[in-house]
């Protein structure tokens, strides 16, 4: 498995540490490596992301393009070599071929195949990404938002769950608590799945903030939880149309950022009638759609 | 050509605005839409951005890719129709085909099609990207530098460019204060393209921050300034592998972010021989690599 982080050396400048001539030392930076994702095979998709729950990285990006909806349709997920999957490499006796072995399986870990339960097809864009993309009519936010609506599985517009605004403030503090590769690095994403009453249910850290969503909907297919009726999403940063697209993907109702929303973002939680709340700092907060799930007290 | 911000409804609750019931009023959101890249009719990217300055960033975006490195090898860029590069469309006397030209306009301005000079190529991957990228050694952070290593036009290397710690802590602050769009809405990437005096020669803001350095690279490109020696890129959040690569294919010898960096985004300076300084906040600064070219006092 790769790192989840690692030491380079560093000159402080300036500040507590630095002064005039700066400080040599070594800083904790947050890992960044390319996954290759392969359905039978076929590769699909490359994402730069930081090791580590990588099979939740993947079933969760299969959920966001509506291959998934339950743990059922995956058959199986592993790590490949370069040319062929061969699963984990075995120990042998030679230290020179030992060697080779333990420098082939580095890469290993950044290639998955999946294989998909019988029945279970692959969308159009993925033989053909090219074709799919340009025969859609343009490419505007409202071909974007079209294309989500026709993948859906599951609606959030009817789920009837209301939350405060005290939980929805303590999102990003619980969120923040519990980052302890941020903590280390100050360079990673973190996205968490939250009950409606506040309680984190699973976070994970990225520097990729859309991965970071996809190992929690992974982790969340792979344990039978979708659809993620009555669940809240809480990010670290901005929330994109992606970030939407990924959380109505998964059946989830509620997508609190920390940041700023995009045009887009809100456009596509309005017609998928999910919450969105940006800016969700301190004791306050933005929401820009669905706030009938916000039980007002005033 | 579309909208760099819009107005959407927003409940702000709590804070100063809000209080118990929260306030109903309006706030500027960051405006998102896809772009789509075409080569002489090919499509070879899709990326979400923020209307405006779209030739900057498809002219930079091909300059990342090691296609393009002085305006001569770029023959014509244009907007483009759902079917057919039309050009802008014309305005007819039928009150409803003008409509329908009018929609057909907005999508149109969501496309742009580039013809390359001739004897200008593209890469192999933009013909076809499954078969380049599985093809490599396995998917990893090596071969990723390998192949930013086989694309590269220019050293940065040898640049002998040095700058001091106060142009440096200077950056990011010239970039905050040009930030418009950022001041509107919160939700903004911004990248800047400095002399090694600290002069701003080019702000550019987008939802994604590689479009923001996209679009800085090609403004670059299109006033013939390429490669970029002795300038500096700054950009307002984390240095991540790809803004790394892109500002080694435009030739930048510089590189500060205001936060951190990823390993590998320090593995490709390193071995690029760029100047790369992350967490650049007030009077401080970390120096990965290249800390040769800070012009030390102490």
């Amino acid at each position: 498995m790769g790192r989840v982080t690692t030491r380079a050396p560093v000159l402080k400048l300036g500040g507590a540490d630095g002064g005039g001539g700066g400080v040599r030392t070594r800083d904790t930076l947050a890992a960044e490596e390319p996954l290759e994702i392969r359905v039978g095979d076929r590769q699909i998709a490359v994402t730069m992301r930081t090791p580590g729950e990588d099979f939740d990285l993947v079933a969760g990006y299969l959920v966001g393009e509506g291959v998934l909806r339950g743990p059922g349709q995956l058959a199986r997920m592993r790590f490949c070599g370069d040319s062929a999957c061969s699963g984990p490499v075995g120990l042998g006796t030679d230290a020179s071929a030992l060697h080779e072995r333990v420098e082939a399986a580095h890469d290993t870990y950044n290639i998955v195949d999946v294989d998909l339960a019988p029945g279970v097809e692959l969308p159009l864009w993925s033989l053909d990404r090219t074709t799919y993309t340009t025969s859609a009519c343009g490419v505007c936010g409202k071909s974007s938002i079209e294309a989500v609506r026709a993948n859906a599985h599951w609606s959030v517009a009817t789920d009837p769950v209301h939350i405060s605004p005290e939980v929805l403030y303590s999102l990003p503090s619980t969120l923040r608590a519990q980052q302890k590769l941020f903590a280390k690095t100050g360079g990673l994403h973190a996205a968490g799945l939250f009950s409606s009453s506040g309680g984190l249910l699973c976070i994970r850290e990225d520097v990729g903030r859309h991965n970071a969503v996809d190992k929690v909907i992974g982790w969340a297919l792979r344990a039978d939880r979708l659809p993620l009726r009555g669940h809240l999403l809480a990010v670290s940063g901005r929330a994109s149309f992606e970030l939407v697209q990924k959380a109505a993907a998964a059946g989830i109702p509620v997508l609190a950022a920390v940041s700023a929303p995009s045009s887009l973002a809100v456009e596509l939680a309005r017609e998928a009638g999910m919450t969105l709340a940006g800016f969700v700092r301190g004791q306050s907060a933005n929401v820009y759609t669905g706030a009938e799930r916000i039980a007002l007290t005033g």
